[in-house]
């Protein structure tokens, strides 16, 4: 094997595949990355068996092959080397020469045979998706998916397609995020993507380029194709929660208030919030203010804020951070907030579209 | 007490003097910022009893007094409020109440009587540093010194005064370094500053003002005064080691080589020099090239740099750290590597001044 490529063009595709390289793993060819150079093109591979990230970048393959070499050793050489074309060539021994300008370095590889091949995606259920409303998609809902590894599927997110419009969500038994997105779409599916591969594909999402994400899913994996980066992740088996059953169809007070004093009105009251675990705060909703109260051993804190109530006054608690966690990823300017009674289940979404609903259970505290 | 004072000063006075506060104590008055009102100027003061830090902002002040506020929770509030003025008033049972726009704290304080004030430094002998001279003389000396508390000199720089000659030094047995700084003195003197001491103080400049560091010794205590923020340092006790005798006089060969090539080969010859903790890396001083290599279990480097040669060729070993830990901090753009044989010190200095002096025990090897 032996070819040349640039070192900015190595060192970006590294990055991209190093994500999924296991670092934990006791085997060692896991902890390597697959490089295979044909037809002037080098394929570079990672996997922890759970998700695979393949890259491809052109380079000037003098003779073809395939080797595996240890990702985070090959990651530092190829930042460290000057900005300039870089030739690899295998030796006898599994020695692998990497050369660039007055560098040489030699390091022991591995065989590529070892490496675990990622698998066959067959094309079936395929549809597209814009970047950028993916990844705001991803956003919206994968910070409540549970880190409880006893309930595996509430680990991931449900990915629902119904006609053109496909439903993210995502519930960890104290609170529920659902994000609508429209598609192009000709079937209805439903699968359970692990947490993990969303925030990778995430991360691997090049917004500056205007080519939509390509998605395929099989009946165990689901294949993103972003440019000329696959990922391929297992989906996570059993039957996701009934979401639907859980939304609340109705509700007794609205509250209309700007997303960005409500978020830092809580996140001050929750400086005072520490008691137990449970970061209570208060929410008093009463006429054209709302009041959020928190109080602990060091102190109390006292915010008001001004709203536009329709229906009955309230009052209700809750643990800030799921607050929080939500109004940090709503870009709208206003939200409203829907309460039945202060032991069901409040409800956020934005006031400018009804793509997003979030919903939180309350706690209940002995009224004072 | 009660003052109005700017929610943006507030924030960075506390950020100023928060670093000298205590977080590991079990005093719990030394977790807190002193705050003290009077004649519209609020002054906060904290303190870990090494290291005081006192920073003064203007305030409006209703009524005098003082008060003593953990300092990580008023940290916190401060940075989370809007950028307004904020109120603050010393209620009954030391309540701290603090107000801004439509959030009220109601925090607990501790009895001003109970914190330690900082130790009263008559004027002495003082002199005055440019911040930027002061700032980069910190940078190039504070890295060689010792982490090894069993010899607590070695902590902290030398600072030593020669007529009109400033001299930074610190050693920690494997390398020293010397900077040495032009400034307006009358007088001589010699101290030991602790490097944490000299962090901070490089913390706190602020380079956009013009405005110098004003410096004082005492007998047991040092006070920079930067702006409104004063800090007190204790010095450390003892005897540094008499460094003009480690340093060479004369040198065999004189390498001259491009600082920035130097340090890339370097760190990319020490990514395979893990061997042992040495971090062991080879120069071979022939002709017109010097070739810096390394191995390791892992694998072999091999880096040639073009420089210019006076004297004999050479083979010295060092470790890679000792280098690059200098070599990040040379802004110029060639360097002077001064040798005598091979187990006596290394040299490194800058081509275009002589104010730095930067030297290396090597490594002995077994030839090969």
């Amino acid at each position: 094997m032996r070819f040349i490529c640039p070192q900015k063009l190595l060192m970006h595709s590294i990055a991209i595949v190093q994500k999924s390289v296991s670092t934990k793993t006791t085997l060692p060819i896991l902890k390597g990355i697959f490089l295979e150079a044909s037809s002037n093109k080098l394929r570079l591979v990672g996997t922890d068996l759970e998700i695979g990230i393949e890259n491809i970048v052109e380079a000037d393959v003098i003779e073809e092959g395939s080797v595996v070499v240890d990702a985070r050793l090959l990651g530092e050489i190829i930042r460290k080397l000057p900005d300039a074309d870089v030739e690899f060539s295998l030796l006898d021994n599994n020695q692998l020469k990497i050369q660039c300008e007055n560098s040489e370095f030699n390091i022991l590889s591995l065989s590529a045979t070892d490496f675990p091949e990622l698998p066959v995606i067959e094309e079936e259920e395929a549809y597209q998706i814009p970047q950028e409303l993916f990844r705001n998609m991803i956003k919206q809902t994968v910070f409540s998916t549970s880190q409880d590894e006893s309930r595996p599927i509430l680990t991931g997110v449900l990915m629902e397609i119904e006609k053109d419009i496909l439903n993210m969500v995502a519930l960890d038994g104290y609170r529920l995020a659902l994000r609508k997105g429209r598609i192009e779409a000709s079937y209805n599916y439903k699968v359970v993507i692990p947490a993990k591969t969303l925030n990778e594909v995430s991360r691997i999402m090049n917004l500056d380029e205007e080519e939509p994400i390509h998605i395929i899913i099989t009946e165990n994996h689901t294949l993103f194709t972003i440019g000329n980066t696959r990922l391929i992740s297992r989906l996570l088996e059993g039957e996701f929660i009934n979401y639907k059953q859980i939304l609340p169809k109705e509700h007794k007070s609205r509250v209309k208030i700007s997303t960005r004093n409500l978020l830092n009105s809580i996140e001050r009251a929750s400086l005072l919030a520490k008691e137990g675990k449970n970061n209570l705060v208060k929410f008093i909703v009463k006429d054209e203010i709302m009041t959020i109260t928190s109080n602990s051993e060091l102190g109390k804190v006292h915010e008001e804020i001004p709203i536009t109530l329709e229906g009955a006054d309230l009052e209700i608690a809750f643990n800030s951070k799921y607050f929080i966690d939500a109004l940090k990823v709503i870009d709208d300017e206003e939200v409203y907030l829907d309460f039945t009674t202060n032991i069901s289940p409040g409800i956020l979404k934005p006031v400018s579209n009804d793509n997003y609903v979030y919903l939180v259970l309350p706690v209940r505290v002995a009224s004072n």
